[in-house]
């Protein structure tokens, strides 16, 4: 049996949350659906109005009765600040409630600099992105490129971030902005935003990015599966079927990543005499024409799929959806991703799996970051107590 | 964002809800905590009276004002049928709301007879299970051994179960007995059952099944991950990494249930000279002190563990449960799971990470088939339509 709700089942974030369908209702609407008082009724959407959360669109003429007014969700109520932070260069934007992104910008920076350096250069980039006058800001969202422990928003032994082991990172951000700010894992947030954004149909799917790294974020029945210690979804450093003793960044050996990231691919064209040492690299190449990197990219796909193979059978998603800089480069990657799937993985799994490219692209962890924050600021912990106060 | 709630959050399911939570509270509390008017509560409460789901169980005299009467959720107020199929027995049983086991009934059966003599059997044992003059039953719930389309309740390709694929299991039990019935397979509900009856506080769980066949069950965010066509934990068909050419009953070879079943375990006791058949066999042996026995079994143990290591680095669990037939022998089979899982997963995977023996034992199948109809019961889509009418 699942537990009892730890707040009020009709508090006015459920009011809210009836809302958000889209369907705007008039307060009889409200009161016959909920059976909620009608001073309740009142009462609470006075609560979502003032805080600007729920709109007046006017009277509802469709019956011959008095009009009455008709209310909405407000998804420009509130601002968003999210950043999707990768080794080399973050994505920082500001969106609505709605996950509209009002503005994004690219900036450049070293990971190793450490937390003290980079998120300062977050907060700048959002002090100069929040246009004057704006709503108010409901939170913060950061996508990290390592674990994270996502109740407390400090990254949990990340292999590539030195320096920001343990580190504050909420409590850093919010000494500069004031605002809620949470954290999580950017593959997470990728697929967190592919599901919002694109593909909100699928219950249960897994999002795969290759680029510097190899990451996955699991979907479970329509909820981000983060794991006991925020770790689901690490495919990069599972064994490779063929990865042998080819070294690994983590330690290990025959780790898939070593195998098949875009350094791994560089590292492959190079033994074939082609000059290639970053995934950009490697991408360029393949959008260039070069055989010798469509088969090594192809080649990745394959070993990428024989991992994915047993996850698949375990997991049984209805959708696998594949990003990452790598990915851009064309179908190449894709195919051998599907090659190794449909081949290895069980018959029953994949008799209605689809594998696909990212829909919502570079921005999928921005995006999946905003989702994550205006889901906490509606949530009834956050906003019924807000409202309270 | 999740999606809307497509029911009434303020509904008498939702009323009853807060009280699962064991805390007995009257009128006022009530009216305090949701908001509703004070109308809707003694009317909700009426309702659920009515249907006997919530006793008056006395005044509360413990402030010095008018005693109010308090009321509390009452589990005994419908009895479960429950039934874990498996391919030679089956555990049928009758339950209450709170998924306590009122009368339980081993039976022998040939699961390959088919629906149309397993089903009627089942029917049949519960007819004699059921006190005379007993509460009214609420629902049916059986786990098979095979994958089920849990919507519809009809197996989808089961290895195992000639005759089974696709037939309307809820359409004949139904016909018989005139109350829902729902279908899912035995593995996933052997992790309902330990969920929630022995580990309620592990969010992200697997449950490991080693008998027969090897299968699994996962549990999410708390809630039974099913996969897109109920196909997820299917362990045993995932290759073993020292699986070679053995050739599994599923027509594949390498699986991991080709090397690490029981009738595998057995197959290579008979190489030794043991005398061994069946899955029983084996664990006679082990408790009989066999040497060989044990050794084998371990090295089943390491077998899945290596497969398993995999999926924990996937899905992060903060629990391993090992059940099944074989994991009842004693120590070996989980000493060697052990083993291979904390040597192959990610070291931040493993940290927090206990593997043990299963709680709920041989009933866990059983009780998450109670837990399963008493949680569709009791859920807003089917309790507040039935009070309504």
């Amino acid at each position: 049996m699942e537990s009892a709700p730890t707040v009020d089942a009709a508090s006015p974030a459920a009011l809210l949350r009836l809302l958000m369908d889209g369907r705007p209702r008039t307060r009889a609407d409200i009161v016959a659906e909920t059976g909620l008082a009608r001073s309740t009724v009142r009462a609470r959407l006075d609560l979502l109005m003032a805080a600007g959360l729920v709109s007046d669109i006017g009277d509802d003429v469709s019956t011959g009765g008095r009009p009455a007014s008709r209310f909405a969700f407000h998804a420009g109520a509130r601002q968003v600040l999210a950043a999707d932070v990768g080794a080399t260069h973050a994505t920082v934007a500001v969106a609505d409630l709605g996950c509209r992104l009002l503005a994004v910008e690219q900036i450049e920076l070293d990971i190793a600099d450490g937390p003290t350096v980079i998120l300062p250069l977050l907060v700048k980039a959002w002090r100069e992105l929040l246009p004057e006058g704006g709503a108010p800001v409901a939170g913060v969202g950061i996508g990290l490129p390592g674990p994270v422990e996502h109740s407390t928003g400090r990254p949990n032994n990340p292999p590539i971030m030195p320096g920001w082991d343990g580190f504050d990172v909420p409590g850093l951000v919010a000494a500069e902005l004031g605002v809620p700010v949470l954290v999580d894992n950017e593959v997470n947030l990728m697929a967190l935003g592919e599901h919002t954004t694109a593909f909100p149909e699928a219950e249960h799917m897994i999002v795969v990015k290759v680029a510097t790294g190899i990451g996955s974020g699991l979907i479970s029945n329509g909820v981000l599966h983060r794991g006991a210690v925020g770790a689901a979804g690490d495919l990069g450093h599972i064994q490779a079927p063929h990865g042998g003793d080819v070294l690994c960044r983590c330690g290990n050996t025959g780790c898939l990543e070593a195998v098949a990231s875009g350094p791994a691919m560089a590292a492959r064209l190079r033994e074939q005499g082609v000059d290639a040492t970053t995934t950009a690299d490697v991408v360029r190449l393949v959008r260039a024409g070069s055989l010798e990197a469509g088969q090594v990219v192809r080649q990745a796909g394959r070993d990428i799929g024989e991992v994915l193979a047993a996850c698949v059978s375990m997991f049984n998603p209805s959708l696998v959806v594949v990003g990452g800089l790598v990915a851009q480069a064309g179908e190449m990657l894709l195919a051998g991703v599907r090659e190794s799937v449909y081949r290895r993985s069980l018959p029953l799994a994949t008799e209605n799996l689809r594998i696909v490219a990212s829909k919502a692209g570079p921005e999928a962890g921005v995006l999946g970051a905003a989702a994550m924050v205006a889901k906490h600021a509606l949530s009834p912990e956050v906003l019924d107590v807000q409202l309270a106060s």
